[in-house]
């Protein structure tokens, strides 16, 4: 980059910058078609520019937003079954997680074990780093979620947390969480369920399935992660972290002595946070309404569905798992998932590669057309392979 | 909220929510004069828009973006004087400094003392609560910055970290951090530098005072926390961690074994992170450059000097400290600071509230005539209270 000593002009600035981000690649090629990430809804802009110095982590200047987020929060609690939810926006996923592993940390008093699948997502690694968890990581059964007695085996009065997956980062998988709910009653364990991704999917299923239950509906889930900024439409960064009431949520706080508004706390990890997307997210569910995400969450099940016929029909590839939602989990039966990912990504095709699978999420901004331009280009690598 | 089942029109959405928010308070209005944040750069929105779909946790969708993060963090690290640094954009001061100490811990393999003045940032108590560490909070000298005798006393080989103030939340004073730095020598410790407000307000100091000395020249200090969203003038969410080398920003690393561009890691504790706000702040500190920060600083730092002269020449008022920067600690004389702050709360003002006095924050959207308005304020309520 250039001097910082010399002041620049837009132009300038732009042409900077348009020159180094010029190989990123953009949702609207088509060609991102692993990750779970989309192009937010078309009023984004018009929130981020309008609430752009709205700061979250400081209510005493922002009541309004903060009740506007509150009261966003309810209404995802409800749609979650709970009547009595209380939460907070955060950055995503990974805050959102280890937020409920601090959470569990309090609520147990200081225990460090957590039993969680195979399938679990790497912010529990990264909670686990921070706060030094004893993370015992359960094998999953052929369907690739958790397996239910090995759970069982692992559970006992020493565990901190129970860590089910609703919507597996790889494969979409949603762990049988009405038994692993069953395990935890017993003792008391905390559980939290990570639908990250399925949290904006299964509510919406036109053909509910006693098997995908994942909310407070299974009356051990204490809380539950969600991200907007995934299936929801919302803006980068917008996750929430749901508790099942108040009490619970109360748990991660941690108070701030000073502020405009006087003494307040915060229930977050980090401090000054963007109401500018929490805004523009908030804005995308008024919008869309249950209505329009079932239309989204239909059709991006369509589209799985014509995928997975296309690689079931032909000789060369295969599902890892028959898709539950908008994921799935690819291999060839011909070449190594490696060379194979490794092709894809020199032919511009961004794909998500965990050890031996590829992970395709068919969000909202893939087209039918992305699709068939993908599979022709799966067979013709491995056609050339095989030459 | 309205209902979620219905969904609503754009018009309808944006009435609901300019309902809720309606008790935001705004930068513009003049009366927001003791937070840290303001209003950003002119282009933001323009790269807000441009980039909204930018995750940083994503590098290989997005390998530009993250090779631009690379060379801001480059620069920023020239500035504080590191040709080596290493680092990454983040949320703000607490991620910042939550990985400062989840690094220490790793530095020191497994200590949890650490070592800090009363002033420090609370970000410093949520560390401590996920990670159990054991704060030693040092008392201030009569300039309100850390007892180097009492800090002496209190490191020894137990330490896992020093942590040092380069313009305190309450006051904006700058610890004496050469001499802090001194007393990390022996052992090692892991010195940081929570510099969130003070690392974009005294590299562009015109009268430089070796006191106020406190980035990478003092051989010790091992990484920087600062903020682009406060005098930086970026927007929220940007805040940068600075190590002073690559090794020991990788102490902080966690793999992850799935992502588009195959195998990565993350050095920061929220997963997807905003590249919009990230570019739209380093397109501001390229318009800006040296001389503007140096224009901004100066000019934050008169309405700082004309304020404390105000009260200083008031029978009614006192600042706790000399200003250092643009950072004012205010006293009533004659009634008490909870009052004080309730009333201007009830006149609209918006001022940080502390235990025993009131923070101003001479930030670059605060105009002469809205400090003469706020002086004029205080006055009447002090010659109302008197009556």
């Amino acid at each position: 980059m250039e001097n910082f000593k010399n002041k620049k002009s837009f132009r300038e600035t732009k042409k900077i910058i348009d020159r180094i981000t010029k190989n990123d690649l953009s949702f609207k090629s088509g060609k991102i078609i692993g990750s779970m990430c989309t192009i937010p809804f078309k009023t984004t802009n018009y929130f981020l520019k309008r609430y752009m110095t709205v700061n979250l982590g400081d209510p005493g200047l922002f009541p309004g937003s903060a009740q506007l987020e509150q009261e966003a929060i309810k209404m995802i609690g409800k749609i979650f079954g709970a009547e009595t939810a209380a939460g907070t926006f955060v950055t995503g996923g990974t805050e959102a997680n280890i937020l409920a592993m601090l959470t569990a940390k309090e609520y147990s008093k200081g225990l460090k074990k957590v039993v969680l699948p195979e399938s679990a997502h790497f912010s529990f690694d990264k909670a686990a780093k921070l706060m030094d968890l004893e993370l015992v990581k359960i094998p999953l059964t052929k369907e690739m979620t958790i397996d239910i007695d090995l759970a069982k085996a692992a559970i006992d009065d020493k565990t901190m947390a129970v860590v089910g997956v609703a919507g597996s980062t790889g494969l979409g998988a949603v762990d049988n969480l009405k038994a692993l709910g069953e395990l935890c009653r017993e003792n008391n364990t905390y559980m939290h369920v990570d639908a990250a991704f399925g949290g904006f999917v299964l509510p919406f299923l036109e053909n509910k399935d006693d098997r995908l239950k994942f909310d407070f509906s299974i009356p051990e889930v204490k809380s539950i992660t969600v991200d907007p900024h995934k299936m929801g439409g919302g803006v980068i960064p917008s996750g929430c972290i749901i508790y099942r009431d108040t009490q619970t949520a109360s748990l991660s706080e941690i108070e701030v002595t000073y502020l405009s508004g006087g003494k307040t706390s915060h229930r977050t990890i980090v401090g000054t946070r963007s109401g500018a997307a929490t805004i523009a997210s908030i804005a995308t569910m008024l919008q869309k309404g249950r209505l329009d995400y079932i239309k989204t969450v239909r059709e991006s099940i369509e589209k799985t569905q014509y995928f997975y016929e296309k690689i079931t029909r032909s000789d060369n590839f295969e599902s890892v798992i028959k898709p539950v939602i908008n994921v799935i989990g690819l291999k060839s039966k011909t070449m190594p998932t490696k060379e194979l990912h490794q092709e894809l990504n020199r032919r511009g095709w961004a794909v998500s590669y965990f050890n031996n699978y590829l992970r395709i999420v068919m969000m909202p901004h893939v087209r039918m057309r992305d699709i068939d331009k993908f599979f022709k280009e799966l067979e013709s690598i491995v056609a050339k392979e095989r030459r």
